[in-house]
């Protein structure tokens, strides 16, 4: 008989929490135990897994024990204060905030380009931010086929990305302003329903808001490399599910639009959906749900000599999020 | 006194039309004569203009006469016939469809930009794609004091671009969705609820979209640089009135974003709305009405050495399209 695991989920009533526990048992992770942390907030509540209801459990230091495999999403303070003392207990910890993501010695991992970087890890390893585990598995073939010099990209990002208030105040302010009436915004600074907001997480000195520098930065880490320029616009727009990135990549040598879809046709995680003549291109609808990152609309940059355009889609609770939190416990167990 | 004019307005009762006398009655263009002109379609409907009401005509080679301008949106294939007739007869025809906008000769104008080119027509000018023009105001400035090399974009286009039976797609589909229902698209291509397309216009052998090379060909020809180099990757989102755009600009010398953020600021037809600590930066909602574009989310590109990375966002009905026109055609009479 295979081994199975003890695993714990650290904010499980979330959307992503309950997105790691869908894909848990769509996986068929070997799953001795699951047992499912909240805060108190959540005490009362039920989880099902496997046809089981399972009581959440309120996360505290004398709570999080016996388990193999710990996955956060419940927030970056929550990862700071818990991660360390479960890592101390021999807990693999797969942390999906930010918060540990750009540490020297923590691995930041998308399985299907930088595995190996799982080789060393001190119990616990980071989920890179949604928007940029999308755009990995679409630039490391280009990078290891002709190089890539710099990456320009402009996202379309789902509310989902904001959690469960946010796809609510979607709702609720569409169905306001087609009744004539205003609602105003909460969980965004502008409001969401038929706009978009150029602005994801705060604001850094420099302009740039942290999500986009989460994306110039995870993505040299992922990649490996310092030399990738990257610089980023990210945007959030009245979708419940799916980011999309339109990526304009200038490469080190030549790569025609042919081979780019060759490439990325033969890359594991990615499917491309790219037939102009059909009418056929990937938008958010259609990646929702699935864990394949969906590619099309390739074509050489007319701007440049060694160009790439492509756009992007890929459902942000699963490959940017829960789905890849499981690959890497895949990827640790195998 | 000084002199009025006699104004046809072709495609009256669409999208566009309607708001060009909106503007014209806005901004007291001086008007001896209103006549209105669309399809057999809208036969029997009324115009109001400075509290008149006015008969709508059909439009044909015998009514489309006695005319000081003409001012068409009503489709490439209308402006390809008439427009030449009408020019012929000696009435100044400033068109809103891509037509005549790449033909040598015909001058592409947005007042503000190269209201020179002007000085030589032959009763044909061509008014910008809208995606085009609100980004000509904002590179213009930029061109002038540091020279720029490349531009990259992405647009984040409303569906009023695309005609009011794309508005009612958006309002019916947003309100199926809601209601747990679907409705087939029919002016998109894909559902345009809750999601994004990533295709505005046809296909072209290239892989690029009509729009996307329009923007770059006009852009060139605006600026008056075939050195310019551009691309773009034109996105329809789920937003009633205005387009957005994410731009990229790499300029020839360096320009600090303090620096573009003040020439910006002295630009007419601009507007900064760039305030990050106050959370301020424009969206579709904030341009939607309004003639300026507005422009934020000013930053130095961290990817390159002489880069500005910026987001405007524009009423594509007024400075995309109406309101340009009619600025056209005062610059003509100034």
């Amino acid at each position: 008989m295979s081994k199975k695991y003890r695993v714990g989920v650290v904010g499980a009533t979330g959307v992503v929490g309950q997105e790691i526990i869908k894909i848990l048992e769509a996986r068929k992770f070997p799953v001795q135990l699951l047992r499912c942390f909240a805060s108190e907030r959540s005490l009362g509540q039920t989880v099902e897994f496997n046809g089981q209801r399972i009581d959440v459990e309120v996360l505290s230091q004398e709570t999080l024990t016996d388990l193999d495999f710990a996955l956060f999403s419940a927030g970056s303070s929550i990862s700071k204060e818990y991660c360390p003392i479960a890592a101390e207990r021999g807990i693999v910890c797969i942390d999906n905030t930010s918060h540990f993501r750009m540490e020297e010695g923590i691995p930041l991992v998308v399985p299907e380009v930088n595995k190996d970087a799982l080789k060393n890890h001190n119990n616990i390893i980071a989920n890179p931010n949604c928007s940029t585990a999308q755009m990995m598995v679409v630039l490391k073939p280009i990078l290891d086929a002709v190089g890539i010099k710099r990456v320009v990209v402009s996202t379309y990002q789902s509310v989902s990305g904001a959690g469960s208030s946010a796809i609510k105040e979607l709702e609720d302010q569409s169905r306001a302003n087609l009744s004539g009436q205003e609602l105003a915004p909460k969980a965004f600074s502008a409001p969401i329903a038929f706009n978009v907001i150029p602005q994801i997480d705060v604001f850094l000195d420099n302009g740039y808001t942290k999500e986009e520098i989460k994306m110039i930065n995870e993505t040299k880490k992922i990649l490996g490399s310092d030399d990738i320029k990257v610089t980023a616009t990210t945007v959030r727009v009245p979708v419940f599910v799916s980011h999309s990135e339109a990526i304009n990549i200038e490469t080190q040598q030549y790569l025609s639009a042919d081979d780019a879809r060759k490439l990325l046709a033969n890359t594991p995680g990615v499917k491309v959906v790219d037939d102009p003549e059909k009418l056929k291109y990937p938008t958010p609808r259609d990646a929702a749900g699935k864990d394949d990152v969906l590619v099309g609309r390739i074509r050489q940059d007319v701007s440049i000599d060694n160009g790439i355009e492509l756009w992007c889609v890929g459902d942000n609770l699963r490959k940017g999020a829960a789905l890849n939190a499981v690959q890497i416990a895949e990827a640790l167990i195998a």
